[in-house]
């Protein structure tokens, strides 16, 4: 049990100790999840869609046209290593698509490009979920690899479906780079949301609001945006590499809408490095604040006892029980001592005023 | 309310999920801005200035003059979208115009240049705005986009109208240069509100002059200079790179004023990363003005009760009520604890001044 | 002794001054080691496994087929000597075989590679320890030298013997990064047991269960990573040079094994630096702790000194000894003091309250 | 007034927003500076020295001679326009030549090189002084340009005059190295008082000796460096560009000398750095030294209040009114309260003595 | 004296002002050296080995063997000058070689190469010393430059009287690097003294052994490594630009062993940047080490304060002489306000006790 909240914190390869390398082992945690696989076939004209729960179904395809093979459940290997076998797959990459602690990058092979890349969303206990997503793109397919169904790509669907966009006018590189904007986009909504957590924090320091959970929170803060960070920063080289990339896979006429990519996550990285310096900001607010009251805990005590304890002196001058104390037989030695007194606690309560502790 | 305010602060992409990439969107929320179009065409020996309303007007320009179109209001994606089709702009180009959260980029087209950049001034609540301008610049024409009719460029249009400077002596390309100097030049007058903002701190600081609100204002002013920078660092880039342009669009002989562009954003950015230092130090010097403080406290709390609290234990000694205590019965017994308290107050005097508490 | 820890601490060079270059001094400290040698000697085919104390025996292996000589026991530098003069290696290379404190590193010469790692686990103690391995890729052999034996390669002889995987179809390029990644994978353990480490921390911290061995503990923590990170962020520099090796040693389809070792240290070198961020926040988290701890007990001092030293200063007045004090013969006097000092008790607490110090 | 003094800190482009590029404006604040022009015309046998207070008669110089005009005065822009276009200089070489604003640079142009550079001296109030010279190098000439006449070049002057050294026998490209070599040699009595005041520094807090001005003074001292280091770390490029120039100007013989400026700024960059590291050090160091006087502070108070507070409470006691208070009658009562309060005395200043407190 | 100290702590060049460039100017403090000139000349068979104090009788050796000279006594600029003509070496070679204040560099001539680097030890104070060693390379020669006569190179001596090791059947190149191996060799010795100091540094404040000076000791700490960084690190460089020399007075076969020290200064450097980082931890732990003894005194003033006041308070009650108290009339009044007073006393244990607080 805690083992588990552990893996999901800081997630490592759980590669295991002298497994032999290309063996395809799955390391994530959605091991009962069942088998769904999705297929798009389409030209410009007419297109096909299937849901299959058999691996071999989706290989008739016809040629000439693009085919977009959306496989959900990493957990079952087997049918991952046909896929592997049909497509001729190098067993690393195969490897890889199971292993979901890769971090995002791109392998190219003779026939195909591999890339992988997570995906980012809030989960119900509103922590961050980092979900790896693969891709093979082919000479017209491509495959996506993905741990559970989920809804990222609902909007490619569509467009396919109802031809909107140029993405049934064009080849499977612009498919490959539509699902990976389609990623992309999730990114934003995630920062919109740290960016509405720090604003809050910020409201809450600047108006003094802190308790001792305030840096336990900033600290948690630090750790999501860690997270994504992670998640977005290699992607940047990795779309750069498919920019370089001289292959024929990708077209020239597409690089424009990889680049179009590439500065959306010049500009999510830099928000992110503006996110880290703003929590880096609290924190050192939030120190302030809490010296700023400590001073305010000691100026109180000064106060109540520098007033006080010479009060309390003089009094105890005169409760001493000498015989022979000359005062104490003064008809208005009571009454002058208190005049004494509220002298000096008037005196003070300038002293303190002048000193702006007051 | 509250959710336009976190746009103001941390603007990023408003890009809608699942948007189909090209779509024009305007994400700004100038949304009720008129359209407003000047346009001026000129040769070495003549000119032409226009006020539209209508985009189609602005295409019959004569070949042979340079032409340079100032549309305000990105509210107006219609308009924008015709301006797009007649000069063949790229889908992409158009999302960019109208979406207000690109970071200051160029990106080079076959027949133009696209070059994003943001505009910074204070508004009338000594709030710094960044606003995003776009230029195109093709064969013998200049497109400038904003998103309100702003007098950034007024001296341009004097230059041109009274033939003032090399403005109509040039090509296309030097148009660009005067446009893009121009809103350099706004970011000195920015930078010199900041730097006399700092120098305010620092008087203040120095002369220990702090309260609570300081670490906030010194916070906040650390906001301004990120969001300057944010404006400021992509555009060296930018420039950079219309330098390193083999195109034919920017003139060798040009090159010398952009190359006077580069050092002045050098200057900039040297004078930001100052700024940034000195906020450092004064958030420093703060620190240690608070502990400064608070070590004061101590020392007022120090002295008092440590002066005060062996006199008290003194006079509670006399105080007992014990049967026989011979000290009591001495004529002098009163006056000679007088005596002994003097000196116990001076001798911590003494000492308090030696260690220089006093 | 002493010394013993010290160099366990920070191991550097125990290269002594004046010494010739290319001397062959053993500078570990397992001087009474014994000498143990093993050879594997395979075709896809059929494989020889030989257990030696003798060093020429392992001389006498056939052509054609991949020799893997695995040299424990650093100590016996004659033999090391020898197998350099059989090998031809460079007395350089045998220098740096027997000198243990090496960074990883490779040096390429005409007819061999020269690969210097560092292998980590914890010991008994819960120490790590980093133990030099050095590796010979020649022309169908690899030789490996260990200080002493160990089960690290355990995996790598199964599979040879079993000719499991494809190490018994490849050449020596492919054995070499059999034996790499062997080493690699242990330092996944590794690293999961630091994970492990820090979140421990992190969970006493968050508690706000610290006490003056904390830092102490993070400070060791911060050594731990130190220590990792030695050993791991030079190895990248190594696999990447193989990786651009132009030799005929490394043929073009092992490129991809190596390229996922790489992969794995990348992975590997992220966490390392995500680990340091944590443990620089635990830090933090534990300074803000401490503060919140004395600010804690100064209000605990503050709430009892303000409350009770004007009552007490009360009391002491009338404990005067004033022939003349009108409120002592009052009947009620007695209850009325007591009842100015319950109201005195009663407001403070609500002043602290409304400090919220309650 | 106030203003004043902002530039001298800060000191930014005060270029006009909207000015014309290439427009000659003097930026600076000596306006009133009466205009000093000197001319050395020399070959390797004999020298002519002028000067002139009209610019037309610095022009009529014979070939074959190097030729060295100096001229001090930049609000006189009318005297460098017709310099400028005498040598036909870009007019954005003439606009950087009078904004004092300018950050150390080179820029190539056909015939000749424009060189801008700092000067740094101490002023009579012991603060530094960053005041611009810039140089134009020709074939067989070099321009200078000062804000006011100065000593810098007098040994330069000696050397023509007295044909000490290479100067006489060498080329234009020489004088100009001669010429900033005397510059950089500046920087080095700067450097030196630099050091010397943070050796000040740091004997005086090693020695504790601190008030509220020495983080002040700190944060002074960290300004100036800041000061020095924009003036002399932009200078390394300038000179790494002269070497790397591919011109006849500069000819290969020279840039041996080039090359020892290049060391010297090194140098002086290293010492820089070293500094900012040093008054890093002081400020921790300073930080401490609060710390530990609070820490002191507190100590004082501890042991008084701790000692006397519990005898004060023993002093209460007895003297409490009950009518039955047996101890009371005992007959060395008093002395034995005494002695219990020795005894508490005594053990309390062990206590504190065994905590290192005294 | 003082200036002595200065010139001792941040060497800087001494140039003066205005000096000529070129001229040979000892800098450094040794004034009174003698003059010390050993020369050795080689060949694979014989050598001859002479002490000199005259320059002219180093010129006189045979072509075909290898000569080294050793010049001791940087303060006769005159000798050295006259061998400076000898060896016709360029002005600012010399000028270099007796201003001690040179960073390591290397600077390459037609026919030489001049190297300088610094030797490091300790004196018999602990303090680092840093001198400059000189190194000229030429066609069958070597010339080594100190300051004064030191035993750094009486191994190599040794190994050419005695033919030890290769440097008898190797070129020049070989013996240059022999003695740059020689003096990076002391820099082991060196850096072991520094991981002394700071592990016991470590072991003291582990203990939580701190005094007031600590902090003093460790920015000592730090000043000595920061001059051995300076030292080695831009060795690395001046290694650097040997291997990458493409002259024939290296030859390829030497370059392995000039490799063989980059990997030497490698991993100096690695351990002098954890050297820093451990001094920066340290800094750290004594910061909290301050903090956490602070708490401690807070806590035992706390916790007499509060135990005490509130017992001195209640005797105070009824110290009171009003005339009515009724409990001063009841039999066990006394005793019953002792107990009280200890219940009270037992209960603040216990809360402290649950605070953690004892």
């Amino acid at each position: 049990m805690t083992h588990k909240t552990k893996q999901n914190k800081t997630p490592f390869s759980q590669k295991k100790l002298g497994q032999i390398p290309g063996s395809v082992i799955y390391t994530g945690k959605k091991s009962n999840q069942k088998l769904f696989i999705e297929a798009f076939d389409y030209t410009k004209d007419n297109y096909v869609e299937k849901e299959l729960t058999n691996v071999e179904d989706c290989f008739n395809f016809n040629e000439g046209s693009i085919t977009w093979i959306n496989i959900n459940g990493l957990n079952h290997v087997n049918a991952i290593e046909k896929i592997g076998e049909h497509y001729q797959l190098h067993p690393l990459v195969l490897e890889d698509i199971v292993n979901i602690a890769q971090r995002p990058k791109i392998d190219e092979y003779d026939d195909y490009l591999f890339v992988v890349l997570k995906m980012l969303y809030y989960d119900a206990n509103e922590k961050i979920v980092s979900e790896q997503v693969s891709f093979i793109l082919g000479n017209e397919y491509v495959l996506t690899f993905q741990e559970a169904e989920g809804d990222v790509f609902d909007t490619v669907r569509d467009r396919i479906r109802q031809a909107k966009g140029r993405v049934r006018n064009m080849q499977a590189d612009y498919l490959l780079y539509v699902l990976i904007d389609a990623v992309v986009d999730h990114y934003f909504s995630v920062i919109e949301v740290l960016s509405d957590k720090i604003e809050d924090f910020e409201t809450a320091i600047f108006s003094g609001n802190v308790d001792n959970n305030t840096s336990k929170n900033i600290q948690n803060l630090k750790r999501e945006i860690l997270k994504v960070r992670r998640a977005i920063f290699p992607l940047r080289e990795v779309i750069n590499r498919i920019e370089k990339n001289d292959r024929s896979l990708i077209q020239k006429k597409t690089l424009t809408y990889y680049r179009d990519i590439y500065d959306h996550l010049i500009q999510l990285t830099e928000n992110i490095d503006i996110y880290r310096e703003m929590i880096w900001s609290l924190m050192e607010m939030y120190m302030t604040t809490i010296s700023n009251k400590m001073n305010e805990v000691m100026k109180v005590l000064t106060i109540m006892a520098s007033i006080f304890i010479p009060l309390t002196f003089i009094a105890g001058i005169y409760g001493m029980n000498f015989n022979y104390m000359p005062e104490l037989q003064y008809k208005y030695g009571y009454f002058t001592v208190w005049g004494v007194m509220i002298a000096i606690f008037i005196g003070l309560l300038i002293y303190f005023k002048r000193k702006k502790w007051l």
